[in-house]
C-alpha cells in the first residue's frame, strides 16, 4: 500500500511561536501513524499572495483586460501556471489531508495564505462549474483549519461580542474548502494562548496530540448537499422547494449548513471538539 | 470648512477592468460632490501582503518570539512602522469615508486587500482593547464593500447554493470595519458582471452613481451595540442576560447584528439597495 500524505499548510514568522508548537505536535504525530508530512511554511518560502500577470508562462489569452480567473484556468490546462503554484498543487495532488495552520487575523487568515488559496486554488484545478461543494473536485480529501487566536472563547460565542465562530469560518470552511469537494473537519482553536501560562499552553497540545490520533475517524462537518439545491441557471442554484420546506422545520448551525432552518441553542454551536480551557498564539 | 476626504481602496489588475469602471464612477460622483478623492491602487502600488519584520524599523521588541501584532503595536507608539504603512494609515486618518473596491476571491478580499487590512489596521492606530465596534477609533467614519462577484445573486440567497451573502461579509463588515469603529454602509454588490451584456453593466454603473448621490444620507447597517455584552474578562464578552432575554424575542439578520434571535425571512435578508438585476467582474 503507498504511504499516505498530509500537507500542512503553515503561516507564521516565527520558529519559536505556539504555531511552529502546533505543527511539530502534527507533524510527529501524523508521522507516527505512517504519513508522510510535507510542510509549506509560506513566510519562510516568501510566498507570493498577490495575483498577478507573474503567476502565467507566457501570452495572455487577454492582455487588454486581465482577468485572473479566466487566465489562469487557461493556463492550469495549458500547464503555463508559475513553478510556485505548480509546486503546491503538486503537494494538494498527493495530500490526503490538508491542515492549514495559522494565528486569526482579522476573522480569517493572514493574508499569505489568503494568497496561498487565491493562487493554488485554480478553476480547472480546484473546482469548476460541475463540479463543487459535495460533488467537489476533492471530495476524497480531507482538510482542516487549525488555529489560534487573540480573543477568548466566549468572545466567539453565538451570545460574545464577536458572535459565532462558525459564522466567521464560513467564507473559509464552507466557501473554498468545501467548495473544492473537501470533507471539513471541525477546526482545532486554540484560544488565546497568548495569555495563558505554560502549562495550559502544553495541555493545549497534548489536546491536539490526542485529537489527531483519532482525527481521521471523526465525522467531517455537514453541509447541505449540492443534490438539494436546483443547479441550473435557470432555478437560481437555489433550494428546490421541498427541501426547503422540509429545512425550515430543523433546527440548524453553521456547522450544519446555515441554509435556513432554526438556530441551534447557543451551547450546541460550537461542535469542535475542545481543545483545552484556554490557550495562546 | 474643511474640504472632505475620500479614500478608495482599490484591487483590480487591470485598467480596463468592470471594478476600474466602477472605482471611477465614484471618483467622478465623490468629486461632484466636493470630496478629494483618493485612490490607493494596489496593485499598481505592488502593495505587499505578508506581514513580516520588514514593516517594523529599528529593534524588534522580542526577536526570539516575533509577535506581529505586538511588535507593529510598539512601532506603531514610537514611528517606527515602514513607510507604506504610514503613507496608508494618513489617509485613513483623513479620510471621512473609505470605499473598498475589489473583485470577490473567495468569499473575501484578494490576499492583497487582506494584506492592507492586516498591516495597516494596527492595534493602537485602528484598535484597542477598549476602542472597538460601536466605541471604536474610526466611529465618526464611514466604510463600504464595493464588489464584483462571479456568482448570481440568488446563489447568496440564505437559501442559494453559497448560502447568505451576509454571513459571507461578516468576518468583514463586522469583524473588520465594525470592530474598527466605522459605520458601515450596506455593501454594493454587482451580480457577476462578466456574464452580462455591456447595456446590464451601464446600468450598473448608473445605478451606483445613483446611489453614491444619497450615500451619506443612508442608515448604516446596525450591529449590536457594545453596552449590551459585559466587557469584562469575568463576564467573558458575552451579552448581558437582560440584552440576551430581549434580543431572543427579537428576529435577526447577520446586517443587524447576528447575535441571536430568529432569523429573517430570506427575502429580508438582504438590505443592500439593489444594484440592477444582474451584472460583470
Amino acid at each position: 500500500m503507498a504511504q499516505k500524505t498530509a500537507l500542512i499548510v503553515y503561516a507564521h514568522q516565527s520558529p519559536g511561536s505556539f504555531n511552529a508548537a502546533v505543527r511539530d505536535v502534527a507533524t510527529q504525530e501524523l508521522v507516527e501513524q505512517g504519513y508522510r508530512v510535507i510542510v509549506s511554511d509560506l513566510y519562510a518560502m516568501n510566498f507570493r499572495a498577490n495575483a498577478t500577470q507573474d503567476d502565467i508562462i507566457g501570452d495572455l489569452k487577454n492582455p487588454e483586460l486581465f482577468q485572473y480567473g479566466d487566465e489562469t484556468m487557461q493556463a492550469w490546462m495549458e500547464g503555463r501556471l508559475s513553478d510556485d503554484i505548480v509546486a503546491e498543487q503538486r503537494k494538494v495532488q498527493e495530500a490526503e489531508l490538508i491542515i492549514f495552520q495559522f494565528p486569526l487575523y482579522w476573522f480569517s487568515v493572514p493574508a499569505i495564505m489568503k494568497g496561498w488559496m487565491d493562487r493554488v486554488l485554480t478553476q480547472g484545478f480546484a473546482f469548476s462549474l460541475q463540479k463543487m461543494y459535495n460533488n467537489g473536485i476533492f471530495k476524497d480529501k480531507k482538510a482542516m483549519l487549525s488555529f489560534t487566536t487573540g480573543a477568548t472563547q466566549t468572545m466567539f460565542r453565538p451570545d460574545g461580542i464577536n458572535g459565532d465562530i462558525n459564522v466567521t469560518l464560513w467564507p473559509l470552511q464552507n466557501g473554498t474548502l468545501h467548495f473544492c469537494g473537501f470533507q471539513v473537519f471541525a477546526p482545532q482553536i486554540f484560544w488565546s494562548p497568548a495569555h495563558c501560562p505554560p502549562t495550559v499552553r502544553t495541555a493545549m497540545l497534548d489536546g491536539w496530540r490526542a485529537r489527531l490520533k483519532g482525527l481521521l475517524a471523526e465525522k467531517p462537518l455537514t453541509f447541505a448537499p449540492c443534490e438539494l439545491f436546483d443547479l441550473s441557471f435557470q432555478g437560481g442554484f437555489m433550494l428546490r422547494p421541498k427541501a426547503k420546506e422540509e429545512r425550515e422545520s430543523q433546527p440548524y448551525g453553521l456547522t450544519t449548513g446555515h441554509h435556513l432552518g432554526k438556530p441551534l441553542p447557543p451551547d450546541n454551536q460550537i461542535t469542535a471538539p475542545s481543545s483545552g480551557e484556554n490557550s495562546a498564539n
